[in-house]
């Protein structure tokens, strides 16, 4: 079988490009015992990638130069050698930035077409769901009445952790880019508000719609937005931090002296809980995940948004996209 | 009776000195019912009350201009309207800078002189040795094998900090200020090691001593060490932030770009915890305290060092002194 797939051409000095990606064709491997040949039907595109992409000390290894880049899919089974699994089969792997590929069929995760859209198992029920659902009742730990403050908020991780945090009885604000982000987290996922990250006036944004202070900062990007809500954490703040999209692209320090100062200061005398995770680390909650949020799905108090660019080859535009904050809703590749 | 005080005579821009301090005598209020007049024997001073000299947001409110400097003590009682306090008793109290005062009998502790010296009550036995325990247990959760690392480890909280880690079964680094000092920590204290943190090589020294990283950094100065300690830190480790002397003083921020994201990043690919806490958090383990590390002291595994120096008129001086860290062992002031 003819395989379409991208490798990593070369590593970002900053932001990345298209350049950084290689458009390739090979054969697909014979499938061995034990293992499935699989067609892509949606690969995810997630912020993540981008540290795959350099070769600094991370939690996972880096893609080698010239390697097949890797990510989420949601796959039909073509050929089995695996028991359980038959051809037209739909299940979700992580078998990368390619059109076939051929896998062990252990462990794969069948899904059910007739329960809902397939691609969900790359967002809201997938490792983005998972990633808020854990990162929110774990470590922002999110009590009723509290006020849960989360960045990105339009976003697949973030969307999730604020409707969560609504449904525990929280006062939710979102931050986002843009007005039209902004409206959406509010009119459509139900946040209480919402603030434009790139408001000159964020601060103070932010300031006049959490009255009461913030008790959890779900973090996802990092740089200016931390430095405005670290001053509105209250004593006991949690704040998990997921990610840090404001700063992948570096590649120097942000000038102006050093802030670290300030933020050990709160984090000392507002007892606050600064916990970094990922989404690994919970792996054993999926089940209670699957269920709690497929629940809230079928009652709707969970809403998503998807947005779907169509071909292998505009995966690379698509991750640049992404860390510019420029989707709207979960980023997928649809086959 | 005469009252010898030491008030706050203006707010420090900085490094604090004497001439923020005033002497002055005042006549002892009446005692009321339900309270006592109590004689100062010790006065312990310690880096928190450079917070209360300034007005900023703390967890705790400032000293006013004109004001006693506020501080724990040993008393002696010497009249009392409080049911169950005889004058002779001693007892432990926040009495502050000055040799008599009239305050409410409850809550008083009172000392047995038999069971070991009554100024072991502001150390090893009181507010910093609670704030080790509490701090160390609770947020540093330190496990038979794994590495602790203790910053001013020869001061009044880092000796128990790291002699309790030795009793729980970890490798124990220390870092002091000067070969004596380090001296001190590895050969009295029973630390495996301890670096110099005005070393040029400080960042190598931390880690030729830890082989196997750092599992647990109990934060005391922030600032450089923090900068060094964190790249050693493993994967899930902890953080208690009790202090950051290096810091108080600052007026501006560190020169040379924002290192905020160099730490973030590294809460996140290793998903570290970094807590906050004062030792007021956690008074209702007071009891616990009490019994393993009055039992240990017993037993000889644990050990301390007392610094003192006589007279309330030298107050000022200590304190001055304790934020350079000239002091070697717990501060004390002798009445």
């Amino acid at each position: 079988m003819t395989n379409r797939r991208v490798v990593l051409a070369s590593r970002p000095e900053g932001e990345p490009s298209a350049d950084n990606f290689r458009l390739e064709t090979s054969e697909t491997a014979p499938v061995g015992e034990g293992e499935v040949l699989l067609r892509t039907l949606f690969l995810s595109i997630d912020p993540y990638m981008r540290g795959r992409m350099s070769d600094g000390p991370s939690y996972a290894a880096p893609v080698n130069i010239g390697e097949v880049m890797v990510g989420s899919t949601v796959c039909e089974v073509v050929e089995s050698r695996t028991a359980g699994l038959e051809p037209g089969d739909i299940v979700s792997a992580f078998s990368g930035w390619q059109e076939y590929a051929v896998v062990a069929g252990r462990g794969l995760r069948r899904l059910d077409p007739a329960r809902g859209p397939v691609s969900l198992a790359l967002g809201v029920l997938g490792m983005p769901g998972l990633t808020a659902y854990t990162g929110l009742l774990n470590i922002g730990d999110p009590k009723p009445g509290e006020t849960v403050v989360v960045s990105a908020a339009s976003g697949a991780v973030g969307a999730v952790v604020g409707q969560i945090a609504k449904i525990k009885g929280c006062r939710v604000v979102g931050v986002a880019g843009g007005p039209e982000k902004c409206r959406y987290v509010v009119e459509d996922l139900g946040f209480d508000a919402c603030v434009d990250h790139r408001s000159p006036t964020l601060y103070d944004d932010l300031k006049a719609v959490c009255p009461a202070g913030v008790d959890v900062y779900f973090e996802n990007v990092g740089g200016k937005v931390l430095e405005c809500v670290l001053p509105r954490m209250n004593d006991f703040g949690r704040m998990p931090v997921c990610g840090l999209i404001s700063q992948y692209n570096l590649t120097e320090l942000a000038p102006g002296g050093d802030r670290t100062a300030v933020l050990m200061r709160a984090v000392l005398t507002k007892r606050l809980r600064i916990q970094g995770f990922i989404v690994l680390d919970y792996a054993s909650q999926m089940a209670d995940f699957l269920r709690d949020v497929s629940g809230w799905l079928a009652e709707g108090r969970i809403r998503y948004k998807e947005d779907i660019v169509d071909g292998l080859e505009n995966a690379p535009e698509a991750l640049c996209g992404v860390l510019k904050g420029r989707n709207f809703g979960k980023m997928l590749v649809r086959f």
